[in-house]
């Protein structure tokens, strides 16, 4: 498969002059002095917390960081490459809330954490276990980031997200996960895990994402850096200006964390969407959101850089065909557009407030479609099979055809929610709609799930970590 | 905006390499002796009814189809072009059954008919009045064709559809629309409908549809000449091979069609897809149908020639989750691909079986999203909006600067079903399902509805045919 060009490449060009043009004139404010420092030392002006940024500088530094990196898993076989034509899937991340059918909208727990990290362990078509699925509420705030932490790298053996919060609980993470991975030297050579961190829109960075980045970077542990822009509200209403804006807070940030460490690995990260124009709110389940994760996907390809945009993102409050089409949409634009890290691939309801269950197993279904366009045919003689059509003939059946017994099950998408009945057999199993499905198959799951194994000398080591903050 | 391309251009040599093949020494057989004579005459073997067409004239006669052409509509303001980078959505077509969430699931009647034609008519996303929105069972059989084009023709005034059933309702439908449209010459110039006819997969034609190819060819009506292959069922399992028999069907009846007229206006048709192998039927929501879409398109714009493909087409029993990814899915595919004609874009249930009300209005949104996608943005100074970034700065807010408040209409889709709320605001208006926002908006748009004009002397014309059938 091919990726989808919204733009032209001359359009590209024009956006990259704009965005020079912002941050050279109008620039950003850091709000964090070591960063400002940095930057001032590699020739950028600065006026209080204001930086302005040479275009030889930035078109310099962007540069340095890889095109891409591999996160690696507990489990080799679970590698996963973060750029070129590679796409990952992660699940929602950062919601205050959970919902499922059985019990409606609550504050999210350390439980249904856990739940989500089983859900995304278990489920083949989610490729990263998350790093804040949900808020983990019941448990005091200084700790919450070594419980997530735990979960993640005990309950799945897949490559995970570290803490997007601050300096402190980034180092923590580099902690927890060195009795995992290894030193901080080896991990810098094998990352087992990925972070998030994110601008002040529009045009800023607060302290301690600036901290958290460099941090990161210092370390040589892959980070996001991302920016959320809202059309009509932290940047112009067109889609056009908000691509500048997003554009530039990307930059920034990518510029600090190259003069940190060269080389560092970080993923170009657009999530930008258009306000909800009569409530003044972010809308992420807007056409505009596509429009943006296509060019964010281009814009990456443009610096030579990994990736992030999309997700099954979605504005309503409960897994109705609102929550569908919206988020197949950007789901789907990600996957034609090659972003390689989609991160909220699973579980998102009403704009980043709520982590559903029923939705995370719906989503799931759009990652495995997803992932089943993306693979592509292969026009070889056995697939064209101009033979078997040729035995076959007019007015014939390929059923039965040996060619078809072959081939089905890696040709056919098989659906995780199988629900191709006709009505009356339908109708027969009881009318159930498919978040009922989603309802009974992520209990499923949860059921029959068992952790991956993990050495005891490990386990008792980060148990015992564990336990000096529990008790703390 | 610039159109996906799944396959490399090798990849159609291919494809059109094996088609060939299959059609030189596989052939078709077309059960209609008209037809085959027609192909002998051309130079195609004849051997009973199988017919074998020789590689060269395939390739001639494809290229005197004209590369797009334009519907009239009763307001010339609705005029719609078919073909170049122009797409057209279209309501569902041929469902037998009715659903809305007040009655459930029944048989339709011509009073559903109607209100689907209002809908059409009523909303600006939908360019097209469908033909056969659904079958009107309460009207005798062969009064249900004048029945259809008559409400298709009065109660809206965009182009519409013709009969896609034989050659007599072809016959009809032309007479009948010249009584609107003038003469069957100027109609030749200025088609006002299209119809859509169908292989009889694989690999052959029956006596009706070549009947009806050969009659709307004569007359120089326009055409959808459409292969349905179902991978694993009809043609082989795998993509690459139903292409191949899809291919080979759609240019057997466009070289038909060409043979009758040449320079007859013709829509390469393609909506292949997979079988739900567990049951043995057609699956139209699987991520192979959206394959196949992107796949038609190329494979039309390969020949110069106009598409068909994708729709809102879903496999699900009601308006659920399932419903709206699978249509977004096909739709959204259909839009990025640069497909001309979205047949079933709006109302479809059930693979084909069920015409929802509900859906109807979610799809007219999927619609209308997929437009504001197709847009595309312009690069121009005023929308990348340097100057106004400048102005806002880091840490301001663009919500009340005029740039907003001059653009913001044109820039931001507006939803017809308004669902942006938060949760609380949400939950104290009733928590209201998409599914029953959609059905108080189509009776809300039934309820407004009139009448689009028409000539009195027309409309008594028109009155006298309709009586002189309902009397027969």
């Amino acid at each position: 498969m091919r990726f989808f060009e919204y733009f032209s490449k001359d359009d590209m060009e024009t956006i990259h002059d704009a965005t020079m043009t912002v941050l050279e004139s109008t620039g950003l404010d850091i709000k964090y002095e070591p960063a400002r420092d940095l930057y001032a030392k590699a020739g950028c002006k600065v006026d209080g917390e204001r930086v302005y940024f040479p275009r030889s500088l930035v078109e310099t530094e962007i540069k340095k960081a890889p095109s891409q990196f591999t996160l690696y898993a507990r489990d080799p076989e679970k590698n996963v490459i973060i750029g070129g034509d590679h796409i990952a899937f992660m699940p929602c991340y950062g919601a205050p809330f959970v919902n499922c059918m059985d019990k409606g909208r609550r504050q999210g727990t350390l439980e249904d954490f856990q739940n989500f990290a089983k859900l995304a362990y278990a489920i083949p078509y989610i490729d990263i276990t998350g790093g804040m699925m949900t808020e983990p509420n019941d448990i005091p705030v200084e700790k919450r980031n070594a419980e997530r932490i735990y979960a993640a790298m005990t309950l799945s053996d897949k490559p995970f997200m570290g803490a997007g919060t601050n300096e402190v609980d980034a180092e923590e993470t580099i902690e927890m996960a060195s009795r995992v991975f290894g030193s901080r030297e080896e991990m810098a050579k094998k990352p087992p895990f990925v972070s998030i961190l994110t601008s002040l829109t529009p045009l800023a960075y607060d302290d301690k994402m600036a901290g958290a980045i460099m941090a990161y970077a210092k370390a040589g542990m892959p980070q996001l850096i991302s920016s959320l822009s809202i059309a009509g509200a932290t940047a112009p209403v067109t889609m056009e200006g908000t691509l500048v804006v997003q554009n530039a807070e990307v930059l920034a940030g990518i510029v600090l964390s190259q003069l940190v460490r060269e080389g560092a690995p970080v993923v170009f990260a657009g999530s930008s969407s258009a306000a909800a124009m009569r409530y003044g709110t972010l809308s992420i389940g807007a056409p505009e959101m596509a429009v943006n994760t296509a060019a964010t996907a281009q814009m990456a390809r443009f610096y030579d850089l990994p990736c992030r945009g999309g997700g099954a993102l979605t504005d309503a409050k409960q897994v109705d065909a609102q929550a569908a089409y919206e988020s197949m949409m950007s789901m789907q634009m990600a996957t034609l557009s090659g972003i390689n890290f989609v991160l909220h691939s699973a579980g998102i309801l009403e704009g980043y407030m709520t982590a559903s269950y029923e939705k995370f197993i719906l989503d799931a279904e759009i990652c495995g479609m997803c992932k089943r366009i993306k693979r592509g045919e292969a026009l070889t003689p056995e697939k064209l099979a101009v033979e078997t059509i040729s035995q076959v003939g007019p007015g014939g059946e390929f059923l039965t055809n040996m060619h078809t017994f072959k081939h089905f099950k890696e040709e056919i998408y098989a659906p995780i929610l199988e629900e191709k009945d006709n009505f009356d057999a339908w109708t027969s199993k009881g009318s159930v709609s498919m978040e009922a499905r989603a309802n009974a198959k992520y209990k499923e799951i949860l059921d029959n799930y068992t952790p991956p194994e993990m050495d005891a000398a490990v386990q008792k080591d980060l148990d015992t970590y564990m336990d000096t903050i529990r008790k703390g």
